[in-house]
């Protein structure tokens, strides 16, 4: 299902090189001031190239130089797309109407020739082996269909809207490693690096969110952990997610991991702001993991199910050579979507 | 909500000191046999005390000794505890009818004196705090209520019928880091250390579930990784959860983490088993970090809420040093039911 | 699925001839008072024999006589069950608190014996073909399985405690009809002659529910006719449903149908109270039409697929010549069912 | 919620004067044929004007005459729309890919002056005073918002791609009554005297699916019926629903109204298909009553909310005079919708 949330509820659709992405999102209030600029800074943040990075002062941080000459240096793809929100429905005279509100992305670069060869010779990392099989061969096999990274960007204009629906909560994601590196000083060397061998990087993106109210979250199969990771484990490429104190927890005694009180709740978030998996007050914190870009140019042995043999794939086209870059806006919007539902 | 699942649909009730707690499942298929006994084995390795050690081995894997004698050293609680089920409704004759299947536990050993002060002390690490503000106090304080862990015996007797289910899918799970130790012959001296200082100790458990088809789960919100990590953190005391590579994908490049296919799929298993959210016909292999058990004999400076003051909490009563001993029949089960569903 | 609502949600388990019948709701608020006793008078109405009359002074108004003499006069069948609730979870104290609310009923009175032959000849009007077909013969047998009017008992209790959250609503379901006859005077005297032919009657019962606040129902799916009919169908027997002038508005211009307004809202009801799928504050008035029950003591020409011939049924055992005598009190705990996860 | 089904799932967006109206749907199966010419046939039939009747020979059975130069006559709004199909996802090659299916229509025709008054003068038998109420008059004034019957055709349209799903299942409906009189030959005068007279005529619609296989449907929450009217009731106008014998039912005794069998399964069908809410491989027959239309241009007494006061309400426009000529494949569709997802 492409369906998530209980009153505060996202779809979202549309395969990459089709003719449109976008989202249906049920239980939106009435009366928000809403209209398409108020997706310009979310959307940017997720664009390639290092329009994304500047939005948030993150090219600076990674070592500066020029974004229009360099852009892959950064660690993000060239390709630009048309990331213009149209709302088709929901919104009259600039405010939510309480109806669905939908939000559609036009596919204007579609080369669907770069990814012509991925029937016979599957990439690793992808979904295009999966995809064939669960459907038969009959999965859009222009892009990745439905599988590519493309389809967040109606997830970070549903992020958009959770947010505004989230007033008096600030979520904030960054990325804290790349490469395995926590120097942010170092990262523009280490993609530069990657990208002269034709490879890539994985990251570590960190979330918090302030001004939770005590409460939230249910105690059993719908604890605020279990719906943040269903979430976040929907955005391409995640390989862990841990809360507070994470893997480290399982390595801590007791009377160093728990969080006593004070008058005002927790004085520590070894928690990550969650007990019983319900929000205790403190900042929800947790770290998501990424792999690093799937497609490579640096050349792959694998297998050719069409000529049943062992055999090299060359990717073509520009890929990020760290889609993590990318990705802390969208950790926000899942963050978002999931928080505004429960709320 | 206390319900997961779309086809077979696991919602659990009780509290851990009312009359009983229980499972209701729907979508058992009709005509398997089940009876009371086919629980046994899995309940006795969720059991407190070194009967569940044993029922794996894990006893004997943990140092041997008298678990009649000293069972808090081998790390569980000897709390006896009536673990027997009785099927309610959805079996007939030893075979299941295809109608919901209710199982109940009843509950005997209720010292609710145990648990008296923590109104005044929310326990640190516990939702005493949460439950409290969450439910104006009215949540039933007797032994954690609908939080506690005994709340897993319901789930451990589901993944009883979900495993049926999953004919020709096999799923382990064991511990294999204990206080961040994954060396299992000092398993017992440092859980012994950790009683004998009254603190206790994590662990971490590996998962994996091999024979599944390729094409289980779905593009985007209800991902594989998404399902199991929903269900897993519902499990009390998770604090991460990592597929295949997990975190160390996020240190590795391209060209070591991918996967590259043979003629039977990935040749190795850096994705834990899933491309895209669906499973591509490698074991699906994540790990699970579980903290340290919470209530622990030694006193914690925390809040007294009732006096409005600093104070000293002592919580008496005998604990598991290392729940996560207990923990990978319950993982196995929650595994068990994401699948059946996803099947 | 055995489950209905998105917040107060209702989930049903149960063979009549199994070890317990019951629900599980989830949503309940906490702190409200609760115990055994207040499910007694709803119970009772629902209950076979004369019980259930008089409980609603129904049966002086069916014309009088000795209830304990002469039962199936009256309609229902003089079967004895036990009918006394077990509350398992959810309530501590007298008090809800907001986990899971579980309530079953054990079963008594399991004469098997009286199904023995339904696999062989399938009784007219039951579930008993279906069932054998959709579950290859492994439902239950024993007294119509999961089928059974007893599985309404849960969804009385159910409704005891949605009608407690809906405080300030009023929910009054009472028959109109019996055998198509609007003159209660009348009803004995059809009972008895049906009885007499061992034949059956049906009936129609009306629904109203005032006090709603304006503005329940969601625009398309989820309209609160939407929501109320599908609630009301699953009671066993229902064969159709209209809201305000129901069909007889299909037969009426629009000049007559529509419902002006006037200072407080709609001046007359031919909408029943809702409008474009959402309450207008006029009281919520439907009607349902029950079917003649289908067991009756009357031979009946139908098929032994046992033997594969044309054969004579002959139903043994006390059933109710008019079961929708007992279905006004399973109306209101749908409608209160409903409204309580709409609110 | 905009939200329909569990596996085959539709979920539609959309204001009436609005940028565009839509639907998504999940579940659909991959590598089935489809293309924007397949909707033509029962878009048309839901078109305003003669259009819908011709295509159905509706209108010629309807006594005949020149639909271009008389269509109020034949009792549809003469309102010319934009009903051409856009496939923005889930459709490659003209075969569907397993991915989400979205189809959008584009409002052209948007005279909202038409619908200025409302907010002072909600239209009896409308939804503008609930809308106003529960969406604090946020909601889109112009043309019923969410709530128009324009909503309708992406129904028709994901009902066009459910029937694909249905092969060898053949789903009918039609009008069978117009303004209380069965006699076709009867109803261009009937709608020819009721426009004469600013006035409108209800009517009522059977629908009949043959070919569906012995067990769809759930024993209780989701029988058959209770889908098929949850659907039913969104289509707006719905005043009541009865399956086989429905209300006449309750008034046959149980010797007169149940199904016999015979060698290939119930002998008739009073039940209309349907068996302790499932399909007993009879076919699925039910009929539904809609209002007369709500918009009328003879003047109405009503509430004027502006001036609090009792005001004349002339509504302006052109609107059908019944729209109930339109309705049959919007059942249709709802009935394939609902047949699709429980297969």
């Amino acid at each position: 299902m492409n369906t998530f949330g209980r009153i505060f509820r996202v779809s979202i659709f549309g395969e990459s090189h089709g003719e449109a992405i976008g989202v249906v999102m049920d239980g939106v209030p009435e009366g928000m001031a809403l209209d398409a600029a108020d997706f310009a800074a979310d959307i940017a943040r997720r664009a390639p190239g290092a329009r994304g990075a500047e939005a948030r002062g993150d090219f600076a941080a990674a070592g500066g130089g020029s974004p229009a000459s360099a852009p892959a240096a950064f660690g993000t793809t060239p390709r630009v797309e048309a990331d213009e929100p149209q709302i088709l429905s929901g919104v009259v005279d600039g405010h939510t109407t309480g109806a669905p509100l939908t939000i559609i992305f036009r596919n204007a670069n579609t080369r669907s020739g770069d990814y012509s060869d991925f029937d016979a010779m599957p990439r690793p990392g992808h979904a295009d082996y999966v995809a064939a099989v669960k459907w038969d061969w009959a999965n859009d096999p222009r892009g990745g269909g439905h599988f590519s990274g493309r389809i967040t960007l109606p997830v970070v204009a549903a992020g958009v809207v959770a947010k505004k629906v989230l007033e008096g909560i600030d979520i904030q994601a960054e990325l804290i490693e790349v490469g395995g590196c926590a120097d942010r000083a170092r990262w523009p060397e280490l993609l530069a690096a990657a990208a002269a061998e034709g490879d890539s990087l994985g990251g570590v993106v960190q979330c918090t969110a302030t001004g939770l109210p005590i409460g939230l979250g249910e105690p059993f199969f719908d604890s605020v952990e279990s719906l943040v990771s269903h979430a976040v484990f929907s955005i391409p490429g995640v390989r862990g997610i841990e809360f507070g104190d994470g893997f480290a927890a399982s390595r801590m005694k007791g009377s160093e991991h728990n969080d006593p009180f004070g008058a005002d709740g927790p004085v520590k978030n070894g928690a990550g702001g969650v007990n019983g998996g319900i929000t205790n007050g403190a900042p929800l914190v947790f770290r998501v993991a990424f792999k690093p870009t799937s497609s490579i140019a640096k050349p792959q042995r694998t297998w050719n199910f069409a000529e049943n043999r062992e055999d090299t794939l060359k990717i073509k086209g520009r890929h990020d050579v760290c889609f993590a870059l990318r990705t802390p806006v969208i950790v926000e919007a899942m963050t978002a979507i999931v928080l505004a539902d429960l709320l």
